[in-house]
């Protein structure tokens, strides 16, 4: 007999027999029934079990087992999805469970994050906690789908690479057949000089931070949504797409994962149609940090965000021009005042989501700012190879998955909305 | 104005002024008329350009030179599209470009593969080799269209780990905070541990062989599609699934691709209703080989191609039942000969392209299969833990996108469906 998803239960109600598979969540043992809530990909169902033979069975079998389960739904006001199954055979697919480290039929996991982490493959099982992954999911299909009608292609660019992205800072190294190699700090080269090709790139892949940060916004791997275009203007275009983008994931949550919002009682951000901007220099002042200052430290960015908040209602606001001093050597200056660039940072909710500008595009414009650096072009050379053949006026930007989900979610730790973290102590599981 | 996509000139004729932006492609300077091609993402547009100052200005912008153009649309059944641009005024967007290593306008690209990977960010730019990347790109998004549509839920695991994945052999290892870590082979466990969590799960993300190979079908990071979900009865529902993502990912080519399908002139293959299936033992016979031997050398695949193409008229042949003396700890085992295994390779057009099979889910049977290689179960620990506490019967395959997509265009490397491939010798660009 083909199986039903829980889901799908209420279309069954009354029809002949059913059949569903899963993992026993809760089992209840009374005097004179038993009753067995399974969980499937899709949800949670009911099943009542009264015959002695079962039930009898049924007490061998403890929560986490998986089992297959056929019987006759019925209409109950007070099941889940309001039909249960009654009358039931029992299946066993899997051994008996073992206990399991917490218990996941309650309604919050109730331990700590390292104990969530360190039991990863059972806690994530955990409906309110799949919630939080089936968002980042969706976030993800969003992202694509938008792109992909946008004329993007999709790219995939090596992680091992023979030189650092950016800076020598902060980058793990191997050995790669006898040579010193790094991995990939972004994708941030490549995906330029695959505009050159493509003129629109995306990528959705890992990319790997040596920080040796403990902090709840810092992990040592993550997933990067990165996206470069040519023929911009300049970097308000590149925030343009970003809006939209966004949009897009927000839309995307909503629709393909819907239950998850309502699990975890998310409240989704509203991407607006035009973000509000800020200039770094108006930043600064509005903060009440120096106008020297060559960076927003975490506590300015929570007053920007309550700011724009208040004066947008915007849970989203860009600060641009930050200072070419901060910035990588890719950057492109500000038209007018080379001290300043046309970059951006995307602060949602407070916090740092997407940097993201305009890149140099000219040949002669890279030696300048790689010799302003004392950097050596001869480690650039395939990516200035690019730049030399003619490249379009492009910009791009990043948005890390992890921070983006644990926002959406309000999450105090990136940690919460990634599978199987890394970061300076954790390497397993 | 806005721009005006080459593909989309037709529907433009005699409707006023255009605008297009793109690379000069290829430059004709006739004693009375210069002939511009211009190239952009959707594809190349004809301009001719009479007016004496603006052939003197095109004399200064060599090919590659990014430039947007104004001009009338106007029918010349001669120029691609059947559509010209005339009366141009031409504006400049990067410096003029220096000569390329290559000529990309000549049809073929003309070089060693050595030389088209040295220049990989320029020799991408030629038509013909976009068309290749095209074809991965939509091969990825059938992939996922497919599995999204199917309930599966796409996952993001950590490519660096604290274990190697399936042996100690060919790992790339690195330094991890003073600890050492590796780069991941396959995401094998961790979708494994997922499907205990969601029942279906996929990721598409890349993945590391440290193997000293130097062969054309060999690469140390590649892109690995990975599929793993329970509640399969055996590893013919795996290769049923396999089937249906395949033909997918055709169709996807076909839809989303045809113009490079075209470009390339490849015949895609026919993925049939049903996979033709001959057993290992079965398969040593076939190739003459002695029923001891414990694999299938690249000429037994070859000829197996080659009969399955004779017999079924088909590209796909799967092999089920491999030895579990070469198959990973994980594989289960052929029920009533456990010399076999429940497992497939999956032959297209002579070569192996897929590895599936049905997985042990009972955690009393990993610690058997473990203990049978003298490997050591608290390695695994997090792994186990998944299964000591109720894992469906479950199964999955992994497809390598690279060796796919040179098999769909019938490439002798793989190293030319890779962006920036790399192997033993090549680490950049």
């Amino acid at each position: 007999m083909t199986r039903t998803l829980c889901s799908a239960l209420p279309t069954h109600a009354r029809t002949g027999p059913v059949t569903v598979a899963g993992w026993i969540h809760r089992r209840r043992q009374l005097a004179n029934v038993t009753f067995v809530v399974l969980r499937d990909r899709s949800g949670l169902a009911q099943i009542v079990v009264t015959e002695p033979q079962v039930r009898e069975q049924v007490s061998r079998l403890p929560e986490e087992t998986v089992v297959r389960v056929t019987g006759t739904a019925s209409a109950n006001a007070k099941a889940p999805g309001g039909v249960e199954i009654i009358d039931p055979t029992v299946h066993a697919l899997s051994a008996p469970a073992e206990p399991t480290p917490v218990e996941l039929w309650r309604p919050a996991l109730g331990v700590g994050l390292p104990t969530a982490l360190d039991h990863a493959a059972i806690t994530w099982r955990h409906p309110a906690r799949q919630a939080v992954w089936q968002i980042a999911a969706a976030s993800l299909a969003g992202f694509r789908r938008h792109l992909d009608g946008a004329g993007f292609t999709e790219v995939t660019t090596p992680k091992i690479v023979g030189g650092s992205t950016e800076s020598g800072a902060n980058v793990f190294a191997l050995d790669y057949f006898g040579k010193t190699a790094y991995l990939a700090q972004s994708p941030q080269l490549y995906k330029q000089m695959l505009t050159g090709v493509f003129e629109r790139v995306y990528e959705v892949g890992p990319v790997f931070r040596a920080e040796p940060h403990d902090t709840a916004r810092h992990l040592a791997e993550y997933v990067s949504l990165d996206v470069e275009f040519g023929f911009v203007d300049d970097h308000r275009d590149v925030l343009a797409l970003l809006r939209t983008v966004l949009a897009a994931m927000v839309d995307a949550i909503r629709e393909k994962a819907g239950a998850a919002v309502e699990t975890i009682g998310v409240e989704l951000p509203v991407v607006p149609e035009r973000i509000p901007v800020v200039h770094f220099e108006e930043a600064l002042e509005l903060v009440g940090a120096r106008p020297t200052e060559p960076d927003l430290a975490p506590e300015h960015e929570r007053f920007l965000g309550k700011w724009a908040k208040e004066r947008f209602d915007s849970d989203f606001l860009a600060v641009e021009g930050y200072p070419a001093v901060k910035r990588p050597f890719y950057t492109h200056p500000q038209p007018g005042d080379a001290r300043w660039t046309n970059s951006f940072d995307l602060l949602f909710r407070g916090l740092e989501l997407v940097t993201g500008g305009q890149r140099l595009h000219n040949h002669a414009d890279y030696l300048t700012a790689l010799a302003a650096r004392g950097a050596d072009p001869a480690e650039y050379a395939p990516y200035l190879e690019a730049m030399r053949h003619g490249m379009p006026p492009h910009g791009g930007f990043a948005i890390g998955l992890e921070r983006w989900v644990a926002r959406v979610i309000e999450a105090g730790n990136v940690r919460e909305a990634t599978l199987f973290p890394r970061d300076i102590h954790r390497l397993h599981p």
